[in-house]
């Protein structure tokens, strides 16, 4: 199975932790996508770090959903600085809203249509 | 405050569910644009429902993130038949893949931009 860009994050074994990042931007989004990109290659260094899913409806909601192993992991990204300088930075420039809810998997399923041989 | 319907579901007091459903759909969406509005109707019946998120990248991922008061709330929903009907129509029409994440919020945070003056 390919690792497509836009394939979900998986279903993992419960219980692991997901961070649900829903944002409204602005119109400020001066070194907003190096900014996000850098977040991106950082987080991969976390350990227990699962994977993250984006989802951006052109100029509405995005939606960015973490998922880590354990509440140390995202602890351990909550605490990083160069992380938490980016976040004040989105506060003063690049959000208008944001919300953040973390939570403790309980249940997972994942679904992937069989290949029919009739689809090239 | 207007609601805004891109204003993202408010960060509730812990604890809560969130129910995140990542997924690429297929070519084949006929009638997927009604049953997605007949869920989205529905759900608002389920007592403990609190509010729903969603964002779609053009011809990528969307994520829908369902938020619910307690798990009984959530099974409800579950259970409901049309809702069942639409996931057996899903899993053989519109979607390639999907995965399921069902996690009870322990820690939630808001943030909204205070008004600008000079912003119209």
């Amino acid at each position: 199975m390919n690792n497509h860009s836009e394939a979900p994050v998986e279903a993992y074994e419960p219980p692991y932790y997901v961070a649900v990042f829903t944002a409204v931007r602005t119109q400020e989004q001066s070194d907003y996508s190096e900014t996000n990109a850098r977040m991106e290659d950082l987080v991969k260094d976390v350990p227990g770090f699962l994977g993250m899913d984006h989802a951006q409806t052109p100029g509405g909601l995005g939606i960015t959903v973490g998922y880590f192993r354990d509440a140390g992991a995202l602890a351990e990204w909550r605490s990083n600085a160069e992380h938490r300088a980016a976040q004040k930075r989105g506060q003063v420039e690049w959000y208008r809203s944001y919300t953040l809810h973390v939570a403790k998997v309980e249940r997972s399923y994942g679904f992937t249509r069989a290949q029919s041989p009739a689809a090239g």
